[in-house]
């Protein structure tokens, strides 16, 4: 028996994405994937960019206008984390009721905060950080499975309706990670010292060598000062908006040094083989299925 | 015309490996690859890792008593830093006259300095650290171009004679690695810098991560904390001996992470973004070609 869809059946929603990089072309590409969406839509700065996003199949179709979004029924915000706020408060006014925005910032207190204290009633904004992406930039980078069996982490808010969340963690879900949720500021607090530290140690670490050194570096030091190729104006960005974590993060780390160092100035072989031999069991538990590409 | 070998023809020499894992069967099986010896002799401690080195082809014939090496033209030592200069001492009174004995240890002065004020007259040592290697351990893990591209430096010390250092040279060279001269201790100053204290930092962030917050790890804190998964014991031996490099090298990082800290703590973006672009030169131009596989 031949199946017809029903004409009152509720229509394939649209998905709109701002800012189609590596995690915004990965999220129209795992959308596509996913099937659940009639159409998706580009939305960015440059029309270079937008046009390679289209070639390469991340979304249908592309505007440099944001409120081009407008008619989605999902929209979400992969642009620097000091533009998204700006941005998800400029759209929202003109999006339909209960349109659900959502985005995929590094940090999250400074946004939601800045979002629920001015969104309108009649749209939904659930915060999300999803801990997937690489040095690389450019939707020519981006990959139909970056979150597949990666965490994203929810940050709704004290009054964001439980519809709303549920919604978003349907969306992060279909483009195929798991979902954890926490307040923006225990994320926070966690990402400033599984993220945001290590960025900031490995851009000392580049910061240490001299170029006459750099034939003298071998793959430790490429590995961990890898992601000190990253730009430094989207990270500039993530740390202001985050400083209290990372200076916090920071005196977790220096005072681990500050161990470190103790034991190789006294020659404390004890103690010294004692800490590594805990930082690789750490090291260990973690795996390498997420090494860079 | 058939060419017959010639009788007094000098015969190809024996290269005798003592500590056959990752860099000691590497260099069995690069040495392999060039031809340019009759036997490949292995010495290790442990008969299953020695038996598995056979297996792999780094080595042709196997002992676990030093003195087997005795028989051979060049001996590389592929050892824990705090073992080579005392099996090099305990080797060199039963080698041929003529000798050549290198290693492969990562710190060069304290192996250079007592190797040199016990050797025996009649055979040589030239010190040598091959820029390459992996956190991973063992004769099956093993590559023939392992060296390819690589740079080992040769650290002859004051009275190493010329032509001693000139056979060193050929050595690492036909293991396909490219040779630098330096002192021991402009070695163990840079290396500190470039292989030591990354490794340090690694361990310090690793150690910074409490087991619950491990899921919330991506891709950069496990590239920037991969090499803090290696041997606790072979890495205390190194920062044992390089302790002045390591702390000098330290210090330097620290200034450079107390710059970037202050730039966030005071949220001095101009500075900050200025520091993390400087660290994204340095390390683009560093490029990915080295990164562990």
């Amino acid at each position: 028996m031949v199946q017809h869809r029903d004409a009152t059946e509720t229509p394939l929603p649209i998905l709109a994405i701002v800012g189609v990089g590596l995690i915004g072309g990965s999220i129209g590409l795992a959308a596509r994937r996913a099937g659940q969406f009639s159409r998706i839509l580009g939305i960015g700065r440059d029309p270079e960019s937008l046009e390679r996003a289209r070639r390469f199949r991340c979304v249908d179709e592309t505007s440099t206008e944001l409120q081009f979004a407008a008619q989605a029924d999902i929209v979400a915000f992969c642009t620097p984390v000091d533009r998204i706020a700006e941005q998800v408060l400029s759209l929202a006014p003109h999006c339909r009721p209960s349109t659900l925005l959502t985005d995929a910032g590094s940090t999250k207190s400074v946004i939601v905060d800045t979002i629920e204290a001015s969104l309108p009633n009649h749209v939904d904004f659930v915060g999300a950080h999803p801990l997937a992406g690489s040095e690389k930039r450019g939707p020519e980078h981006a990959r139909a499975d970056l979150f597949d069996g990666r965490i994203t982490v929810l940050t709704p808010a004290a009054n964001t309706r439980s519809g709303a969340e549920e919604r978003a963690s349907l969306f992060w879900r279909g483009l195929g990670s798991d979902v954890r949720v926490m307040s923006p500021a225990e994320h926070d607090c966690a990402l400033a010292l599984t993220s945001h530290l290590p960025h900031l140690v490995a851009a000392a670490l580049a910061g240490s060598v001299t170029d006459e050194l750099r034939e003298l570096t071998a793959s430790g030091f490429r590995d961990t000062t890898r992601i000190a190729a990253s730009d430094p104006a989207i990270w500039t960005a993530i740390f202001e908006q985050n400083a209290d974590g990372v200076i916090a993060a920071l005196d977790k780390f220096e005072k681990h040094l500050a161990m470190l160092r103790d034991a190789v100035a006294s020659a404390d072989t004890t103690t010294l083989r004692r800490l590594l031999t805990e930082a690789k069991r750490i090291r260990d538990a973690l795996g390498n299925r997420d090494s860079s590409p």
